[in-house]
C-alpha cells in the first residue's frame, strides 16, 4: 500500500479511528509471516458502541452496513497499528458475524459494508474471501462484529 | 495433488462444480503465501441454494451431511480457480457453520461431510483442523456453510 | 518456548492433559508453515464433557471462564502434540465460540479464561487477536468451544 493509505483514506473522506483498546487479555493485531491477524471489531466510537441489538429487529440491515463498514475501518486502524500503513498490502480474509433476528438471512448484504470499504481502500488488492453467518449474540449486545486477516508487504 | 485430483475425483465419481459468484464485494478464494482461503460456501446448483431451513427441523442430519459434502466440493472448485488443481497440496482447516434448531447439537456429524469428502479427495493430506458451530441464521437461509484454508504447493 | 513449556506449566501448577480424538474425519492440529491451527476444543475431561448448556442459563459466568481455560489448554496439547512443546512461539489468534442464552452478552469475560492462561503460560507471546462469539448451539452441547492458531518456532 505504501503511502498510499492516509491519501486514499483522505480521498474517501476517511482517516483512521483510534484503536479500541481489547475488552481482555488479547491485542488489537498480530503481525506473523506475512499475515496480520485482527481481533474482532464491534462497532465503537468513543469507547462505547454505537448501536446495539439484533440485525432485522432492532437494527435495519441499512444501519448494518454502515455499522460493518465503521468495524472495517477499524481493523484496518488495528492493523496499521502493528505493521505500519506502508505494511498492509491488501485483504486475503473477512469474517462477518451478525447478530441476527430470528429469521434474518440478509448476512451478505450487511457484511458488504465492511467488503466495500476494503475494495475502495485497497483497490483490486482488497478483495478477499469472506464467510458472513447469523450468530445469536455479540459481546455487549453488538449488531455485527467483524474479523479480518490482513496481507502484510514484502 | 499435481494433477492427481481431477483422476482421484473422477474415480469417485464426482468433478468440480462451477464456482460461484460471490453475493458481494469479494472473491471466491485468495492464494496468499502458502495458504488459500476460500470464502465461506453454501450449498448451491444452478446459482439457487439446493436446501432451506435449520437442521434437526427442517432438514434431518443426513441431508446436512450431503450438503456438506457439497460444500466442500464448491469450496475444492472455488481454490483451484486460483491456484491451479496441481497447487493444492491438502487440507489445513475447516470452519463448518450449521444453522441449527434449538437443541440440535450433532454439528461434528453434519460437517463430516465436508472431511470425509476432503479425505477422499486428498487422502492423509486432507486430514484438517476443524471447528464446528451451530449458528442462528446462514446466508439466504442456508442449512449449511462451509468455510476452507487448504495447503498450496510448492 | 524452548524447554521452558513443560516447566512453566508446572510452575502454574498445570500439565498437559491428553490429546481429546477428534469427533469425525479430521486432526487436532496442523502445522503448515510457520502457523499451527488446532481443531476447535470443547471441555472435555475423561473422553466427556464436564459441562453442558448455555451460557447465563445453565451455566454461570465464571464457570464458562474455567471452561474456556480448560479448552485452552487442551489446544494447547493438540498444537504440541504436532509441533513440539519446543516447537510453539506463542499465539497468533483465538476465536471463541460460547453457547449463548438470549441476552448474554458476556462473551469477552468468558473467552478470557483461554486468553488469561495463554498469558501466563507464553507471556508476551502470549497475546493474540481474538474473536468472541455468541453461537446457538456447540457440538454435544458444549457451553463453549475455543479455536487457536499458534505460531511455531523457528
Amino acid at each position: 500500500m505504501s503511502s498510499e493509505l492516509t491519501t486514499r483514506l483522505a480521498k474517501l473522506g476517511l482517516r483512521l479511528p483510534d484503536v479500541s483498546p481489547p475488552r481482555g487479555a488479547y491485542v488489537p493485531a498480530v503481525h506473523h509471516g506475512s499475515l496480520v491477524h485482527v481481533a474482532g471489531q464491534v462497532p465503537m466510537a468513543d469507547g462505547e458502541l454505537v448501536a446495539t441489538g439484533k440485525v432485522g429487529q432492532d437494527v435495519t440491515p441499512e444501519e448494518a452496513y454502515a455499522l460493518s463498514r465503521r468495524c472495517a475501518l477499524a481493523a484496518l486502524a488495528a492493523a496499521a497499528s502493528v505493521a505500519g500503513q506502508e505494511g498492509l498490502a491488501g485483504v486475503v480474509k473477512v469474517v462477518g458475524y451478525v447478530a441476527s433476528a430470528d429469521g434474518f438471512t440478509g448476512q451478505p448484504g450487511v457484511v458488504d459494508g465492511a467488503s466495500d470499504l476494503f475494495l475502495a481502500v485497497f483497490g483490486e488488492a482488497g478483495r478477499h474471501a469472506r464467510s458472513a453467518v447469523g450468530v445469536a449474540e455479540l459481546p455487549l449486545g453488538a449488531p455485527v462484529e467483524i474479523e479480518v486477516v490482513f496481507a502484510a508487504s514484502g
